[in-house]
Formats: structure tokens, sequence, C-alpha cells
């Protein structure tokens, strides 16, 4: 007998999140030795925090580890509310934000809707509303003189026919937040659209992933904004992006009508322990940030003395433009000889011709910047 | 100016999961000390392998903590491909089972598709299925004297219209599995059905959670019949439910189907690093089955003892029918008091006459031999 056919209900394939390549792959192609790989491509923090290994060392966790986790999250939420300044319940937690943006889709986008999506941004946003269904609404950004900020009329017009906005702010990948006032403004003038329009105003999903590093969050205006969610992120600015922990943070409301989606429990009983602490002691990303700032700076000053254009970044990664798609590919692949990995963007992406590279460790700059003064002296020679 | 109103996009709202009291909430209403609660009601087991404490301390894990996992779970997924006797390429990564059991839903189960439950069983397939805008199509299992199986003349009969049957052998919380052969004649049938109706197959998902406790998996069948996906978990007999990791097993066609539908990583490094040395080490596991299978034989025997009705179980849970619902509940609510935490169904449900008691360490199941002897005292006295 054959085997029995499968039934592959979905005719058309959505959008899927495209993987990084893996450090074994980078090694066997550029044949550079799996240690001496740095990952420039994944906007990660230099290190964890130190306490987190004697939290590990010590083994004592929320639960054991052949238990779940609590399934309310008691701790973990309770410090998650004091370092945001909201209530517990205003805020939902997930297995890293990803999963707060599942959730989202699966509670706010039903088949058919539309999501506008400013880009160039996280590639998720996309992914996420295609594979529920729903369809991306794509709304070019200014460019890069206008710091890349959101076209807000042309935000505010689609956004009278859609379901759901992303936002994210500081955005990835151009390093800028929107300009202040910006989200407020579009904020309000989506209240009054939707007023005008009799009908509820579409969710706005404000990811602040990179908060940390401006030391500002926009989440108090969910006081005035019952359809804005805020989402925050453990791994980005705390240096635990290993430990998948995320937030959404959003009215009580709101987030009543999320948990009924998160499952039993989606996050390590040891990843709550650490997170639950991390939030607790704020000398711990703020110690990392400041050390990501001055790295930043620094290696912002060095790339643009060997020629590079290096954009403005308040976040914890540089967006370079190379000029041409050409010289970006080049400066990729001479990057990635050295196991330096850059993230790049593919033709007809609208920062094609640009690299984004993650601000890491002194010793992991100093091999970037001492990578790319090879390759401009080469180019020059 | 008011609030904005939220868009509410479902107007009806699917099954949720109920998750259970917490300690804290146990401690509370029942005025036990929270060190003294003991969970017989989450089918976890009672203690994690040994070795997880020296991984922990070492603090060596597949990425530093501020690192993602490697994105295609390389090290993990060749373990458990090995463990499972199965290839690299036939197994998909999760954040625990549940995870699995959403990836299924969001590429199988389209809105106003319907999926087969046969019932009781595990509370999730009813939960994903609703939150996907598709429906349960209940089939009630054979009863006690039939050991529970499922009716497969009537899952025949109800397959020809679904997407998707949900199948849980061993099944929770019955305890026991399919009999010998069902689940092949099912599988043979249902494609049988397909051939002569002109469609694909439905799906078969095949929760194989506590599979290691009766040393016996139908992996194989997945080589005859592409529709079927095996679970597994790290959660049960291995000791690790909390660090959430749970695997999908299906051919490579239907693993290439659900890949692009898994986040870009919602397994901690940690978890990862735990798990793929559990899996390697045959040992780690086959301690802990045995010391749960003596366990259960004395808390059967001991609780058998004291005048109750305990179901077979050939997992690390007993089923034992308290003749009604109201003794169901006092029982339940005498245990409380001595903060152990028996599985209740709720009233309506095929089994809520009963209590689900998980097997736990030989001191924790002498308490709930202790207290059910005061129990049954009292009720005689």
């Amino acid at each position: 007998m054959s085997p029995t056919p499968v039934t592959f209900t979905s005719p058309t394939a959505p959008a899927a999140y495209s993987w990084e390549a893996t450090d074994e792959e980078v090694s066997a192609r550029y044949g550079v030795p799996i240690e001496r790989i740095v990952r420039f491509d994944l906007n990660t923090s230099p290190a964890p925090p130190a306490f987190a290994a004697r939290v590990l060392s010590e083994g004592r966790f929320e639960t054991p580890l052949s238990e779940y986790a609590p399934s309310d999250y008691r701790r973990l939420i309770a410090a998650a509310a004091a370092r945001y300044g909201v209530a517990a319940d205003e805020i939902i937690v997930g297995a890293g934000a990803d999963e707060i943006l599942d959730i989202i889709g699966k509670v706010f986008l039903p088949p058919g809707a539309t999501a506008i999506v400013p880009t160039p941004s996280y590639a998720m946003y996309r992914v996420i509303t295609e594979q529920r269904g729903a369809q991306v609404a794509t709304v070019p950004r200014l460019g890069a003189t206008d710091g890349y900020a959101i076209d807000i009329p042309a935000v505010r017009a689609a956004a009278r026919t859609a379901a759901l906005v992303w936002l994210c702010s500081p955005n990835n990948p151009t390093a800028l937040p929107e300009p202040d006032g910006a989200i407020e403004t579009l904020l309000d003038v989506i209240a009054v659209d939707a007023l005008a329009d009799g009908r509820g105003a579409p969710i706005v999903v404000l990811d602040e992933a990179y908060a940390e590093f401006v030391d500002r969050s926009l989440v108090d205006l969910r006081e005035r904004h019952a359809n804005l969610i805020i989402v925050r992120t453990a791994s980005k600015a705390y240096g635990l992006a290993g430990l998948r922990v995320g937030f959404g943070i959003a009215r009580p409301e709101v987030i009543a009508r999320l948990n009924p989606f998160r499952p039993p429990g989606s996050v390590s009983t040891v990843s709550v322990t650490i997170v639950t602490e991390a939030l607790t002691d704020p000398t711990a990303a703020a110690a990392n940030v400041e050390q990501v700032v001055r790295e930043r700076d620094r290696l912002d000053s060095e790339l643009t003395a060997l020629g590079w254009s290096v954009g403005p970044s308040v976040t914890n990664f540089l967006l370079v433009d190379l000029g041409s798609a050409e010289r970006a590919a080049s400066t990729a692949e001479g990057l990635l000889r050295h196991g330096l990995v850059p993230r790049t963007f593919p033709a007809g992406h609208p920062l094609a011709t640009h690299l984004r590279l993650t601000v890491r460790a002194p010793q992991e700059n100093d091999r970037l910047i001492e990578a790319v003064r090879g390759l401009t002296t080469e180019a020059t020679a």
C-alpha cells in the first residue's frame, strides 16, 4: 500500500521567517573555525548579566525542573509590573516577544483582515499576519534623511480599513525611534477616524524591544488608548535572549482578551527565575546599556573613519549604507570570511544597499574594525 | 478624551485552557503552608534527572544566555532523532508538546474545518481547534470496561469529513493505551475511505506524551502513513516539564510543512542543552520510569486496600472512580485541606465521578495514602 496522501489545507504559502545561517553553516562555507564566529546579525547583547551564573549554580528555581513554571507567572509578572510601571493585570508573558506577537495575531487578526506594516521593519510582523490568513498593507517609511520615520498620513489612511498596525520604536532595522510625539499623534488621529467611521479603532502594537537603549517608553499611552499593546523583551538590553521571555503590556481588558490564547506554559522555569531577578535588579541592564552605547559610539567613529557611511543609531546595532547592493554583498562576503556575520538584506529590499551590524563586546568589535580596515585597503589598493 | 474603543474581532469565545490553581491559591484557600503543597494534578515526574544540576552549575550551554539557541536546534534534533529512531528531517522542536499541537493547528486546521476528539482526552485538543476557528467533533470513547478505547467505527465515520483527528495513547486522563492494533486499523480504514472519497486523508495526530511508561511507540507507522504526526515530550518520563521541550515526528514532507510556522526560536538555550543530554543518556528516563511504575503499583494497592476503586494504569497517574460527583468533590476538598492537589473533572464531564492522581515520590505518595486513610475513616466513623 502506498503512503496515505496528506491533506494540505492551505492553498497559498504565507511568508515564513528566514532563519539566519547557523554557526556550523558559516563555518563550513567560509572555512572559519566555529569558535571564531561572531554574530553581528542577531542584535543580542555581548554577555548575560553576571548574577545569572550564580542563580544557575544554586539550582533553586521557581519550581524544580521537573515541574511546570507557575501557571500565572506570579513573581515574574510582579517584577515586570514594577519594572515597567504598570499593574499586574496589564501584563502577559510569552516565550520571547515573538510569542506575544503570535498571541496578538491569534486574537486580533482574523483571516482576511488587514494589518499595516510601515516598512522596513521587523520581519515577523509580516510572517504572523500572513500565517493568520490576514494580509499585510505595506506603508513605506520616510527616507534616511527623515530618520526612516513612519509616514503618518499614509498610515492613518490605511488604518481606516485595518484591524491592526504593527509599529516598532526604536525601529529594527533602521536603528532610530519615531520622532517625539509621532506615535501619540498617530494614536489620536486613528481614534478620531474610528469615531468618525463608527468603528472600533484598530489594535496598535508598539514593539519596544530596544526601548532600554533610549531609556524611554510610551507605555503610559495605554491609559488613554485601549487599542495600544506595548511589547517588551528580556532578549536585548537584559542580555538574556537565550532564555526566551517577552511581555505584552496593555489595559486589563485587552490582556484579558489575550490571556485565553496563551499556552498552559511556554516559558521555562529557569527562564522565569532568572528574568524575574533581572527585572528586579535595575543595575544589570543599565551596565550593559552603558557599555553598548560606549561601544556603539566607538564602532561608529572607527567605521566612519574608514570611509563607511554609518547611519545614526539609538539602539544596539548600526545600519551602514554601502552605496550599492553589489558592494553590500561583497562586503558581507569579506566579513564572513573572517567569521564575522552581518545582517544582509535581500535584493529588492529597501535596505538592499545596507548591512546591519550588532554592537558587540570590545574585542569582538575590534575584530570587525580590523576586518573592515582590511576590506577597505583591498578596495583602494 | 475617553479611551479609544478596542476592535474585538472574534465574535465568539473559543475554549480556553483552564489553568490549575497555583500553589499560592491552594495555600491561601486551605490554610496549608505553601511548602506542604504537593501537586498530584499535573502528571509531572517526582524529580529531574541528577545530571541536570551539574549542567546548570557548569553553565556551558548550546549558546551563552545572551544568545538565541541555534535556529536549527541541530544537536537537540540529532539527539531526538537517535532516541526516537527517525531521521533528523522528520523532527520539529517546540516549547513543549503544546507548541507542537499549536503549530499543527496553524498548518492543518483552517477556520471552519472539523477536528475529531475522542473524549475524554487532553483538554488542549479542543482549545487549539476552537482557537483556530475550527470546530470539534466529539466522539465518545468506549467505557471503563473497554479500557476507554476509541470507538473506531464512530471515529472512522466522522473522519470522512474531518481535517484532523486528535489521538492520545496512552490517553490522558484515562491512563490506558489503545488496544494493540487499533491505531493501525484506524489509519488503514481512514486511508481507504479517503481514497474512496477522492480526498486526502485527514491528519492524524498521535500524542505519545506517556509513551516511555509503556516503552512502546507507533512512530514507525509514519513510514506508511504520511498523514500521521507523532508528538513526544521531555515533560513526563524525562522529568523535565519545567524546561518546555516537545517534539513532532512525521515524514519529512510533513515536517517541511510545519517548520515555516515555528517561531524563530521559542526554546531556551538552557532547555536545549539539558534535554539534548537527557535524550542522549538512556539511563535518566529509565530510572525515573522504574521508580514511577513501582510507586504506581504501591499507590494502587494501598488505595485499593482502603476501599477505593482504582482503574488500571500504564502511565504515571491513576484514575480513581469515587462513585458519585459529590463524593469526588468532597474527597478533593479533603485532600486539598492536606495540601494534596488532585485533578478534578467538572460537572457534566464523562469522568465527573473521578479524580486523577499523579504518581509522585515515595514520601509524597505516603502523604496521599495517609490522607485517604483519614478520609475513609471519617466516612465510615
